[in-house]
């Protein structure tokens, strides 16, 4: 018990001193869904919890092969030479089938991997997506009480994950290609409508021309949105993850978007909203969870299964059976 | 009391003796939200249940303007012309938010809409998509019970609701245009691996020469899929709704495959499979009900928002905190 306790406080210390290696811990522990582990996971993130709300986060996505790892590590060095502290995510939605990506994180990302003001942590990958969103949730948690000024979750690959992503940072960065034109390479408008700002990446050499046209189309089509809850309108930007070039007008756009939420009042309302839906969901996957893993409970759907199967009962006859036989045996309890 | 129960005895007496006036009734009260509707809902689909598993039940879909309405007038009066009683319902994820489409759906089936063997029922125009799609479940079991042959579930548009129909039916039929060449006319893959047939509809006059290569294409696209689990390997036909052309050929291969199912036991497997996860997903949906609907919680997730939003607690240990106190609060009564 006392080990437990002392185990828990030295992470949370260790997290908070920003040792690498014990917020790397830390993590592992969060995403252990061992239930000895959830309990000290839990008791961690209520003491990381107090020490949250400072970093700022940011989404970052676009189509496998718009190079997002390479503008990852320019992003992150450039901001290192700053002075700040960045952490980096990743939430991979082939990592739930698979168990990991053949490309680990680190190896991608080359300078970044190796310098002391970055933190680079792969996917988990194990369960839902969902749950690899909550983990993932619970990691930047723990990287906000580490005190890292930006925390960076990168999406790979274009579906589901954007918008559990969007609903988990403060700023939202699409990454398109400059050979783009109108047909907005496979990506739908609902993503393009999510972003806060679009870099043109590999907006170099030969490319650069056609970057700068992409730069015109894609600024009218973000014109064409309605006005976001932000006030905020969205900007697009050339960038080129492999020269290095556009990280400074990245940096300053989200430093503009930074000024402007933070002073019209909709950055505290974003992180409350996202908060509380965050509840809503936890809620919903406690209960079914505490529900499903009752043994009575599975001998008696077991039971109604069959008589499903037998056309005595229907299923929602069956489901209702099933609820108020839970309920009231509370009740006389 | 007594009238009540003479209103669900008078509703299946009306269904099993094919009255279509009562049995519009019946999916009327089905469709209820109300409390004491649901009662005696749940009544009237116990006493219809012992009676179903007879029908056989095709989903189709296709992009909208490929004629899906016309191809079912069609199809739906030569079945009638062979002295079979058809039922057609329809799901149409538009009418969740708009509550209802602008064109009925009797309008646009204009011979079938007034034949004697035919039933035509509009979606359920209240509630989720999955809502409506559990609605649409009870009113196929009500059709069942009143002893159509064929029961046809039409999806408008191309979106998240073929996966709602594919698990509802028998046969799932994809209608395409002829005009299609590999592009595939926005179908998603994956509504294609869905099909058991695929109908080229409009195959008539100057599009007859583009819909055989169309068909011939089709069919080497279907060959690229991994077999089936019905062992059924699907089958493209030309047809016109217009014209009335392809109709004895598409009811050919519902019969091929229908035997084929049969005799293989896939059918009677489907269809087992198909209701456990309605069970399942019924348990969760009436478990979620009760527990939100309950006074006492809402009551304790308004307070524990308020410790969420300062900070107090996480969203995490704010859901356990609510799940564990539901719990306990149980076991002392």
């Amino acid at each position: 018990m006392s080990r437990k306790r002392l185990d828990t406080q030295a992470l949370f210390e260790g997290i908070r001193s920003g040792d690498k290696l014990l917020l790397s811990r830390a993590i592992t522990l969060v995403e252990s869904s061992l239930p000895i582990d959830q309990v000290k996971a839990q008791e961690l993130l209520a003491k990381c919890l107090p020490h949250t709300g400072r970093a700022f986060k940011i989404g970052i996505t676009g189509v496998p092969g718009v190079g997002k790892s390479t503008f990852i590590d320019s992003f992150g060095t450039y901001l290192s030479s700053l002075g700040k502290k960045i952490a980096i995510l990743t939430i991979d939605p082939s990592s739930v089938n698979s168990r990991g990506s053949i490309l680990g994180d680190k190896t991608r990302m080359n300078r970044l991997s190796h310098d002391p003001m970055a933190f680079i942590r792969p996917s988990p990958t194990a369960g839902t997506l969902g749950g690899v969103a909550s983990k993932t949730r619970e990691a930047m948690l723990l990287c906000d009480a580490a005190g890292f000024d930006l925390i960076i979750v990168e999406t790979v690959g274009v579906g589901q994950s954007e918008t559990l992503v969007r609903d988990m940072v403060d700023f939202f960065l699409l990454l398109m290609l400059p050979n783009a034109g109108d047909e907005l390479q496979g990506i739908k408008k609902g993503i393009m409508e999510m972003a806060d700002a679009i870099g043109i990446n590999k907006s170099d050499g030969r490319y650069l021309e056609k970057a700068r046209q992409a730069k015109v189309s894609y600024s009218q089509a973000l014109r064409l949105f309605p006005i976001k809850k932000s006030q905020w309108r969205p900007k697009t930007f050339l960038c080129s993850g492999l020269e290095g070039k556009g990280m400074d007008n990245c940096l300053h756009i989200i430093e503009e978007y930074h000024q402007l939420v933070s002073q019209n009042g909709f950055l505290e309302k974003l992180r409350g909203t996202q908060k509380l839906d965050w509840f809503q969901q936890d809620i919903k996957k406690q209960l079914l969870d505490k529900f499903f893993s009752e043994e009575a409970i599975n001998t008696q759907i077991h039971e109604l299964e069959k008589a499903i199967l037998e056309n005595r009962l229907s299923p929602k006859q069956a489901a209702s059976t099933l609820i108020n036989n839970w309920i009231s045996r509370f009740h006389l309890e």
